[in-house]
């Protein structure tokens, strides 16, 4: 496993704006966002992308969705809704290879999804 | 929980496209594909939206991720990649109450996603 800018934000190496952290979970917003509030939601054991996850990781992704979903609920942002997004690779648009799922919130979102 | 087409579909009320099935998730192509490949994957027991999700669905939550990665992988979609997709109520536009997760893969998706 090739370390990441994630990794390096997971160990404080490199400075993010965290919004949550849990011992599976960190999250903090996309440097580019894309809508008034775009965060990441990362596990904190690296997964290069989702076709590399297995059925050991089941309950770690079910974990990133509800992190996610939660986080959205105590923001406001849940009652007019949001998306959450998971690229893999190169057609799925992926840049930094450990997984992340988008959360966008805050306007409507179009489709279709890019 | 009101009735959606989605529990139509699983009760196979409606005609759809069935690509997969295992006794927790039904994946079935969308009726305005986005992508060359666009699939749903849904859990058979109904959750309106992501927000309505609690812990004791973390692991089903999951398993749509997996399912979707598997699926993709068996399809020869996951060396080029793919996005998943998840909208919550309006702002992250959901047509459904039955929360789906939109698999696109086929052609390079852009950014941003909707």
């Amino acid at each position: 496993m090739s370390d990441t800018l994630f990794s390096k934000i997971i160990r404080r190496e490199i400075p993010a704006d965290i919004v949550f952290e849990d011992d599976e979970v960190l999250a903090f917003r996309d440097i580019n966002p894309q809508a008034p509030t775009h965060v990441l939601f990362i596990p904190k054991r690296a997964i290069a992308t989702l076709d590399d996850a297995t059925d050991n990781d089941q309950a770690l992704l079910g974990r990133l969705m509800l992190a996610a979903a939660r986080w959205a609920r105590e923001q406001g942002l849940a009652e007019r809704g949001y998306r959450v997004v998971m690229n893999c690779r190169d057609d799925g648009g992926q840049s930094v290879h450990h997984i992340h799922l988008h959360l966008l919130a805050g306007r409507r979102m179009t489709w279709p999804p890019g």
